[in-house]
């Protein structure tokens, strides 16, 4: 079986390339710089879903874009869950958290309603985030 | 520097036992099977303050506490998050949910008031999940 992507991830997201085992992915939520990374491996739901193998090259992909993002925004706090009550496929959310942000202390999941990025402003965030990662 | 438990995280759970790397807890909420795992290891925030290897020793461990708590409770969904808004010492929560729970489909951190277990009800929940771990 081949990877598809979740049509209701894919309708949050915006692309931004594929590591070794994952697709990275920006969600378009303005309120917080957070990303999200997908195994693409088909029926996969939790990490128990994983080799082990992959499940240590998805742990150092999730390091990769927390570094990257951490290194992009200053941020005081990284949010880093695997959820998926909603969307089951396998995928990661790495957020990048602000005192005083607009969920802040709370998880950003479920709060509020997302603001979608200005193009332009989209555009230079996955630059400046591509740059620092390692896309295949 | 040695490892100390963060008091709101210990004031927060029942102690379970160590793995290799982390330390195990059950969350004192009866409402969800949740578990926590905290790394042993002192000044760690992020899972980019472990090293590679150890990052994979925890995905491993979190792996392992997930198949117990999944076997244990045959629940549809786990839940694995590090965020650390409040509390800013590594920990990574492993929570069993059902569809109709009392946050389902929303996570369950920030969500109401936590309802301590019954001083059974968690004995014989910890001896399950603890047949199932290899607690150094």
């Amino acid at each position: 079986m081949s990877f598809d992507l979740d049509p209701h991830l894919a309708g949050d997201t915006l692309p931004l390339g594929d590591l070794l085992l994952s697709r990275v992915l920006l969600v378009n939520d303005s309120r917080f710089p957070w990303l999200m990374l997908v195994p693409r491996r088909p029926n996969m739901s939790e990490f128990t879903d994983l080799p082990p193998g992959e499940r240590s090259i998805l742990m150092e992909e999730i390091a990769a874009v927390s570094t990257a993002l951490k290194e992009t925004t200053h941020s005081a706090k990284l949010n880093v869950g695997a959820i998926g009550n909603v969307v089951p496929q396998l995928h990661v959310h790495v957020v990048a958290r602000f005192e005083g942000d607009a969920a802040w202390p709370d998880p950003v999941w479920g709060h509020g309603d997302r603001e979608p990025y200005q193009d332009q402003a989209a555009e230079a965030f996955k630059a400046e985030i591509s740059q620092r990662l390692a896309f295949v």
